[in-house]
């Protein structure tokens, strides 16, 4: 794997990871997103409905949560999870937890952390954990870390936190070499440290040292932690880390939260939110062309706002972000998020009679297809074809989004694009 | 619409429907099935996906339940439930109930019928149905009746639901000359009667004098009467027919009652049973393929016995079907029903390492692509990509079963097919 950074512009990095998967074959341009599944598939959609849309990632994100249980079947089957789960060619990164799904804190100890799948909590040693990922064979993967140090944890307990992420990684760099079927993957390092910031530099600072192929900046998920402070702690990570490899951040997909990240250094992300807003009935329709008209860019923001969506959460200097995954649910259930100014809510009665597609010139199947008030029918009868055609436009749409911040990055205009996302809605009928 | 039968051997009628759908373009052969929808979909599959099936027929069934609380919407978008659902170019037959969902008997009056949408229940005159008929805008659809004779009716319900479901149909025929968008649609005539010889007779005789299309036996799903009853009623109304008009039965989708059917001159079924068995987590695995090697035939039976059916479903001569609807449930969620003996369940545990195709040798996106394990893991973890691939391969199997039919109705060698199909499972790894 080789980092090539074309273009470094205020902090943000516009580049391409280059020699992914076995044979080298595939390519990642940054910034850029991951392909978020649940149990190795992406949600609702066969591989040949996904391959429909344009400028598909080439690496696909898989999860232990959702993939532990099936550690034998795996172990049988031998050929990984790609195989197991029918994916077409694809670079696969094999983290720990699913981040569209809660995971209840206060199970981790000195020597282990727990991946809660559909059948109840798994526990996990480091040697468990490394037969695991031997077992998905995945391309890159995630060292295990304690990422379990919740609101307002003590500074000892986010002093054991990076400690125990550290002895993680070591032990897990130590085993990979003896693991076939491991050895050529790429661990990624974890930098943790909660809200704490010396324990963010040190956890940076010391990862780095290690033989990893890139960074996880964990434990900045949204509603973490007030806005400025994960502003501040996600610089300073990444001003330790070295300018030639990769980084990822977790838990973060809103598309401000999403643009803020980039100006920070941050090269990678997950797509769950594509997932979360599917799960919740509603479509991505926030715009980010900023080569059209100018005239088009002033557009009437409060005529043109959300259904449901309440004042604080307009508001982008609210501190605390307003989705922040609601914990306590349990099991395989996707936790219920909040809506974001950044969708529309299909189930609302005033798409009943809307004939528009979903986003007027967006190229998916859905919007090529199919008017808002079908796809409200579908979702008020609880006909899975309604998540099936949402999924199948927020992934293209968020896609789309993610070729708009690399299109932006290159002819440095970047704050045009963020002013054009941050400032509301598409007009409904695209005039 | 024209029925062109080219065979007909001890009352197996072969033939096909041609000049289908508004410019005549379409064609249908029979014995054949027509598509099951749900909304007007085909459940959880993109109009893209379904059209990975070979051999789709020519009609999608469409029906007032989930279609008529969206009459304005209908009414505003002017097009029809084919275009409003986005299918491609297809004939819509439109009925009255869902087949997969129970219809609360009791709220059927002299004037009225109900149908149950997700929103509850919703009260039709033949005025209403038949401003509803033309929202949709079907090429066929049939004529409002009232089949709520339930289980033990009295002679005279039953005899009351004959006359009302004649009074219904000459109304609506008289009206259907009035309405632009009715007026070049088929009117299929319902026969009725419950369990009464008599009143069966009379209903066939009686539609079978006005100026209808084709026929719809309806009150004979799984379930509603002892299977000899049945046969004995089916035979008799088919007798008042006339030859050249198709006959479609409404209710019947287990393989060995559609062969039974097809004994008794019927030309139509509805395809719900696949939608069913894909509900319960299921997959159809019966063999019907007479052209392989004889020794494939002699299969053992007792090895491949399905997981979950007991031995009274086993036993073919048992005379009330085993999987009659559960009735009493309410709202839009489809009623579970019981397995047959024609599927294997992937919710079961054995499943978990089996790596091989649904059904060997089948060519559905599924099976090509994805292994019993695989399906068996989504189902666990409640993800919809697992109805979407049960729904895919049920599909294929169902139409390939029918496909079967009529190639050994062609060959004479239906009683041949038919012990085949009813003695059992496809050999597990196809060998």
């Amino acid at each position: 794997m080789k980092l090539e950074l074309s273009r470094v512009v205020q902090g943000c990095r516009l580049g391409v990871l280059t020699e992914l998967g076995k044979t080298g074959q595939h390519s990642l341009e940054t910034p850029g997103c991951l392909l978020y599944t649940r149990c190795a598939s992406v949600p609702h959609l066969t591989q040949d409905t996904l391959h429909t849309l344009t400028d598909l990632p080439a690496v696909t994100q898989v999860t232990l949560s959702t993939l532990a249980e099936h550690q034998e079947v795996l172990e049988e089957f031998k050929e990984g999870a790609r195989k197991f789960a029918g994916l077409h060619d694809t670079v696969v990164y094999c983290s720990l937890h699913d981040p569209a799904a809660p995971c209840p804190p206060g199970y981790t100890t000195n020597k282990t952390v727990s991946v809660w799948g559909s059948g109840g909590r798994i526990e996990l040693s480091v040697a468990r954990f490394m037969a695991l990922q031997a077992a998905v064979r995945p391309d890159w993967f995630a060292s295990m870390s304690d990422g379990d140090t919740g609101p307002n944890p003590s500074r000892k307990r986010v002093r054991k936190a990076v400690d125990r992420t550290l002895a993680h990684l070591d032990e897990g760099l130590t085993l990979q070499q003896k693991m076939e079927g491991l050895k050529e993957a790429v661990l990624w390092g974890v930098c943790e440290g909660g809200d704490v910031c010396e324990e963010r530099v040190r956890s940076a600072r010391e990862t780095a040292k290690r033989p990893v192929g890139g960074f996880l900046l964990d434990g900045f998920q949204s509603g973490a932690m007030a806005n400025r402070l994960r502003q501040e702690l996600v610089t300073k990570t990444t001003a330790e880390l070295p300018e030639d490899k990769p980084r990822l951040i977790h838990g973060v997909g809103r598309p401000d939260e999403v643009l803020e990240c980039i100006e920070m250094g941050i090269d990678l992300f997950e797509s769950f939110f594509v997932y979360q807003v599917t799960e919740r009935g509603c479509a991505l329709n926030f715009p980010y062309d900023i080569d059209t008209d100018p005239e088009l860019a002033v557009l009437d923001k409060e005529k043109e706002r959300p259904v449901g969506v309440d004042v604080a959460q307009e508001n982008g200097s609210s501190d605390i972000s307003p989705d922040a995954i609601s914990g306590g649910d349990s099991g395989d259930a996707p936790s219920k998020t909040t809506m974001t100014r950044f969708e529309m809510d299909l189930r609302d009665k005033r798409y009943r009679e809307d004939f528009s597609p979903l986003v007027s010139g967006c190229g998916c199947y859905c919007c090529q297809h199919h008017q808002r008030a079908y796809v409200h029918h579908l979702l008020s009868a609880n006909e899975l074809l309604g998540p099936v055609l949402l999924m199948l436009h927020n992934s293209a749409h968020y896609l789309g989004f993610f070729k708009a911040i690399r299109r932006a990055l290159a002819q440095d205009r970047l704050p045009e694009l963020k002013q054009r996302v941050m400032q509301g809605h598409r007009q409904e009928d695209g005039q």
